[in-house]
């Protein structure tokens, strides 16, 4: 990787017993794997865990010292099963209270929609000492920022638009190019040819991963590199060993 | 908890590149959880980790230690980035190697339909030392069981077929009782009066999950637990207060 290059880490964390008993499927780990991929931040892992205090401290630990952002998503709403923020200040070993800043934008915004300011609400103001706040267009109680850990939404509308608000702050990375190709050949096929090339390029990786269209197998290629020539370059000889097959 | 009453848990570990780069949105943790509930195994933990030796072999030891099952998805194919199997056996620290249960089949698979066994099809049949095997009925190349550990294919519809193949040998626990309750109310409405029956009903666990129609807020209640007696209480209660919401 030549010096101008740069690469920056992520992990997300996803919180919530219904994505562990399937009662709710997942739709932000695809979205915000897509993303950063798009503004250039790698994601390296991630891992679901349910609603336990304990649980959500020991992962946001293990990954927050291991990559240079964390994204959690869910257990930021107002009922008793919405741990995190008390979760986040314990993996801090930070204090945790109402926060000035979002209690009256909050009290603002349910007056005028003529809904009661109840303490189930109010704790959505909770927020531990120090942090940034991410902003919610779409329901007013914001995110919030500890470091390296942006705490988010777990409904899929208010977490894209947590991510938005909360992506101009962030450091970003050289942009991995990849290039996908197609052939008409299974994986066992190809698969030696393609050994051969990966390890003669080891600054890209190349995946590969078989189509079934319940008659014929065939497989997609994708190189990624972050030099664009590199990437070129092993694109060059996988075309020319599919066509070697071919002939 | 009663006497009869027994807890089996489990996790799972989705591994390849193209789940973090947003290139392949992952189906399997979703069936597996919902599969899993419906047999009586609670998963407890899922992980995604990229195509590295070393991060799945430091994940599949802090999960197996953990759980009473492991379920892997990905990475038993026949290209170079199919690094599972080895990874497993690093992890357990046994040997690995071509398996005669697994190559005369194969063999033999691949001659019926006029196709080469080529090494990179053989390396399928590298399973560690001592595995039972799992069935693929889909596409020959078994999966294969280490101790706790269940090591399954990514493409969905062979990851589905191979846990159907495993479900049987299983060990499975006490099947957790469900009741869903719908109310019209936002989170923010009922919050702290369902606080305070999550509080006197601590053998089960009662979500509560936002919905927006793009209008209106309202709440879906979800009260599980192990004995039907209890979910039955919860919910009696928990209706009779979102009846006096309304009154």
């Amino acid at each position: 990787m030549s010096a101008e290059q740069s690469v920056v880490t992520a992990a997300m964390l996803a919180i919530g017993d219904e994505l562990l008993s399937g009662r709710t499927k997942d739709r932000n780990i695809a979205y915000l794997a897509e993303f950063l991929t798009a503004i250039g931040i790698d994601l390296r892992e991630v891992r679901i865990v349910p609603d336990e205090t304990a649980d959500i401290i020991a992962a946001v630990n293990a990954l927050r010292s291991r990559y240079n952002y964390v994204f959690t998503s869910g257990g930021i709403g107002p009922t008793h099963d919405d741990i995190t923020a008390n979760a986040i200040a314990g993996a801090f070993d930070i204090p945790i209270d109402y926060d000035e800043r979002v209690l009256g934008p909050m009290a603002q915004h349910y007056e005028k929609r003529g809904m009661e300011l109840t303490p189930a609400r109010k704790r959505m103001a909770r927020i531990p000492a120090g942090a940034k706040l991410i902003d919610n267009p779409v329901s007013m109680a914001p995110g919030f920022q500890v470091e390296n850990v942006l705490v988010m939404a777990g409904v899929p509308s208010i977490f894209q638009a947590m991510l938005e608000s909360a992506a101009p702050g962030l450091k970003t990375g050289t942009k991995l190019h990849s290039v996908t190709l197609n052939c008409n050949f299974p994986e066992g096929t190809i698969g030696d040819g393609l050994a051969a090339i990966a390890q003669r390029h080891d600054a890209v990786a190349i995946g590969s991963y078989p189509r079934f269209d319940g008659k014929n197998y065939s497989t997609q290629i994708v190189v990624r590199g972050r030099d664009e020539k590199n990437v070129a370059d092993a694109c060059r000889e996988i075309r020319r060993m599919l066509s070697e097959i071919k002939a």
